[in-house]
């Protein structure tokens, strides 16, 4: 017999029946509310051409590193799911995903499908062997059809605005069709230069000569490369950025004399560095880009932490974003020390941290945003992007941060369809940790509702700029 | 007035009604399920002999560092209590312990006990000092009858089957006598090579040496000292093993070509390796098991993190086991990846990770269980095994690794009368958050149902292949 | 429309109406018992002179930096705040903190100073813009009266004793005024030697010198150096100290020969010693307060993991203590071993742990206070003060190192006005947390109201030797 998909109204909400009335009171009042996504992955080309999306498999299944890991860590080969395999059936893919979908019990990902299948795809049916085909069918001939193109998807989801994430040595040129084409949805870029500002990165010395063919600017001399980046952050900002991001290993800054950068920097460009070295550059980097943002305005969003392409022969075969980045433990206090020395009095500047590595919540993060007026706090990010995983962030940082040194949620995703479904979780685990508080007589009701308002929309519109 | 002691039905399920009520329904489905203990360190003579136990603070006080410890603490001598004191009086020690039962409160060690005194042993009245007579003789008095040996117990249980824990250089005589016994009850061991892999471990050499003369192999020379794995590992096999466990100080491990190997392998035997050598060959040994694995199946446990022995007056006077062992700050991300690039994406080998440091529970061993196929986590372990320390495991853990990479419980304990006692614990605290994922609607009632079955009894015999 | 300002009598106890229910009844029992403080900043010279205190801002604005701290995140001006600055208006101070008074929602801060408000004077509306005058005016005139007089206040607090830090190079007169001056409020020293155990320490070689003006010895010989603070524990017992208080950036204790602490104690008073030696030098000096001690019974309390000052510029213009001390990963079982393999198993010693690193809760902390005699933990500590913060102290901590092995709550603050809003607020979450573990059946009623005596009471002055 299959089992009935519905979305129950109260999902998220704590339990206690007193509790929950007050916390779906409080969602009733932001269910509605515009979504800000100022930090993300979506591809700007889907807005640009507004071409219909492929089939379920292509759509749903290859760009999500959450779901795929799952798979492949069940012992499903990446290959049979059509991961850097093209010659792979969709159909079939799916098929070894739908039999699977039970190893999704108990995670964000199951929520968030479940939302786009039942509320997106009108799906009444759980996912699972027996309905795969006709989860495939039925989706893919959805996707062809004008309504589930880009652009209507966007409006549809009362999307305010969105913000992808680009290189400094892309061309902007979605970016560009998008505001030629007169369409009215705010798709804007972000500025995220790890290709020309981590020597480790693949390509990197190619990336800096393409830096350089773009902005005109010698960027293997150390002036001529923060005079790029100065060019392309404004450039960036023209395309609506409001924002930089940067993906680091770890958190640590540096503030070097100008002599010991030019001299960084020459073995850095010479392709010869330690690691060292190329750890010391990239935290050089983050201290001049304090510095741009100081006088450009671009928030900053830092997030470390995260081992990258872990698992080698993986990443040999397949490349990047296989489902394989592994969170590490992330010191904050002594790495951020070096730029908050020069720039963390200065009210200029909007540093916003994220961690994978939630020991750092109570002990650094909120302290560190409780005191400096340039730091605030990213929502919780990636793996703990969960009803767990908030909570934990909420209860850990609130009591030292508050809730105004906080910037609303992220994303942070490329699973287009699913964004309605991770803000929902959002505003429902919110809400729920509201409401406790308000049960708990630590917050009046009227101030719930405030700040529910403010988690969920006014806070991302301020610290973004939006 | 003496205290009643009574265990209530719905202990450890959630408060809130509702939740209890579906918690009880699922737990009412499980409750009854046969013990699968894949991992502890009952000792087989137990069930080889038969014996009868003898008194209450032999069996219960005397080889319990989780309970003497606590007295310990609390500036009780342990040689009073009878820890490596045989002319202790053993009425006298269970005295000291009886009147200071309360230390225990909020422990899982009370949870544990109570119900070894009411369910085992029908006390009514709860233990302290006017009652420590009582128990004594009573629990004694018990002991000594036929109901009260370790078979019938072991039946009484309902296990299963229960594994114990031997080195290579035991002889497997118990277990060989519990086959020649014709009884039915299944008991296996698991291969726990620590000391001959661990350099550091008393008597190396001399382990080595034993380790020669039972396999006929040259184990001083690095050829012949893998053979002699593999050779014992075979014959444990043979008496029932399905796994192998590692109690290394840390999670590292190490890919060294053979002629480094080798080199290090001359060092370590030679008794003057430096503790970072030392390191190094633990190491070393955990990639050749990882191997060995995947030739004979055996499922590898890796229990990192524990500062052994670490109050050393107490280790000259008593030696190991005395209740000072002391987690510590373990990294997984790093130690395991010249394993993992050499083996991880191979789906012959099983390695279950366990850990005494709850900050990698998100933060990396649910991300690296929800990638790496061979990978899997073990249950919440050691000072961990107990109400809150469980849930964390579920809460931390689930979201990134879902339910089907951990592998049911580990009661992982020597403390024998008590099994049944941790394991509904186990039960209990996995039934109430299932049914916290019911109550807000993050799982269906039927899937819940299916999950109690699974993490009560198919996890545990799939991962460990019973 | 003005918000009425109330405090509900169930603040802060579980939602569930149960479990709520069962944390009233036992909180009912508590609420009442006196105050005991045991480790506080408070000044002596506020008993000794019984002046009034000045104005509201001078009051609990400027000497409480959880307060400007958060203030400053958000961008207003430490000068403006009147933080070091005289001549900043403190009725424009107080402005700026009332109109943003709801940055502190969800902090402790809002629950400690709302109760000032409502309990200590009286307000019936929130503070915010409109109120600021009115609450600036009320309680500036209310401070002027008798009854708001630090004696007065004291009384009224029903505390039965408190203590206050002093180090050694302090000449005790407020403590000998308070003594002489008939009064019956019970106000004891502690033993603080910070200033003269740490080479880092701001003005370290003049405070040896005045160590040993004070004391008669040669403080700049090592045998000297003991002697004197032997001579300065013993004074300041006989000022009613029962208690040493250590601040040190981590916890690393050492264990040298007296030939190496010699020679160490010759650089660091030399005045070129590095930060090793620094840090080596507050190790030892662990361990020998340790040895004192045993003498002269004087508990110990390790405050380990604080970045002091992180924030440069701030400490370069206004000096300590200015909301910038940050917390920062801590080891405990490595760093503690050296004092611990000396004198752990000694009975007579008692040293007291926090920790600003709750991973280090369930990880080290309570298995070391669950093993070593010595060893006992404080209660949540400084950001972690606080509800969540208390909740996750009971949760990590108990069911390895039990309660008996914690010592009451201690209010670790300067803000005299909130004492008793802090202890309510640690009464109030015990209790419920022992509701909780009654509603779960892991504890019997009566045993949780003996528990919340010994939470509330008996367990500090029993630690504390009170």
């Amino acid at each position: 017999m299959l089992s009935v998909l519905s979305l129950h109204p109260d999902r998220l909400l704590p339990a206690d029946p007193a509790t929950r009335a007050l916390a779906r009171s409080l969602y009733t009042q932001v269910k509605d509310l515009p979504i800000i996504s100022p930090h993300g992955h979506t591809d700007p080309e889907w807005f640009a051409t507004n071409a219909n999306f492929g089939n379920a498999a292509e759509l749903l299944l290859h760009p999500d590193h959450y779901v795929f890991r799952m798979l492949y860590s069940q012992g499903v080969a990446l290959a049979d799911l059509g991961i850097g395999n093209p010659a792979a059936d969709p159909r079939t893919s799916w098929r070894l995903f739908a039999e699977r979908y039970f190893l999704f019990r108990g995670t964000p990902s199951r929520m968030w499908l479940d939302w786009v299948f039942a509320e997106v795809f009108g799906m009444g049916v759980q996912l699972c062997a027996e309905t795969s085909d006709l989860y495939f069918d039925t989706i893919t001939e959805m996707l062809a059809s004008a309504a589930f193109r880009p652009r209507a998807l966007f409006e549809r989801y009362n999307i305010e605005v969105i913000a992808t994430t680009e290189s400094p040595i892309d061309s902007l040129a979605d970016h560009a069709a998008i505001r030629a084409s007169g369409w009215a949805g705010k798709v804007i870029t972000a500025y995220r230069p790890d290709p020309v500002v981590d020597p480790e990165f693949e390509g990197f010395r190619d990336n800096l000569k393409t830096f350089s063919d773009l902005t005109g600017e010698d960027t293997f001399s150390w002036t001529g490369y923060l005079a790029a980046h100065r060019q392309r952050r404004a450039f960036f900002a023209s395309m609506g950025a409001t924002s930089t991001d940067h993906g680091h290993p770890t958190a640590q800054t540096a503030n070097l004399s100008v002599a010991e950068v030019a001299a960084l920097f020459a073995k850095v460009t010479s392709g010869s560095c330690t690691a060292a070295e190329a750890e010391l550059f990239r935290a050089q980097t983050l201290t001049e880009m304090a510095a741009m943002s100081i006088d450009d305005g671009l928030v900053m969003q830092l997030h470390p932490g995260s081992f990258r392409n872990h698992n080698a022969p993986v990443f040999a075969a397949l490349g990047r974003d296989k489902g394989a980045d592994i969170p590490t433990r992330t010191d904050y206090v002594h790495a951020l020390k070096p730029l908050l020395d020069r720039f963390g009095n200065d009210n200029r500047l909007s540093l916003i941290l994220f961690t994978l590595d939630e020991s750092a919540y109570a002990r650094e993060l909120a302290p560190l945003a409780g005191h400096y007026p340039c730091l605030k706090l990213g929502p919780a990010w990636w793996f703990h992007d969960s009803p767990e995983g908030m909570r934990r962030f909420r209860r850990m940082c609130t009591e030292t941060a508050g809730f105004y040194n906080t910037v609303g949620f992220n994303d942070d995703t490329r699973a287009f369809l699913s964004i309605p479904a991770r803000h929902d979780v959002a505003r429902r685990i919110d809400c729920g940790f509201l409401a406790e508080l308000v049960m708990e007589h630590r917050l009046e009701d009227w101030e719930a509702a405030e700040l529910a308002q403010d988690l969920t929309y006014n806070l991302a519109k301020a610290a973004y700029k939006l």
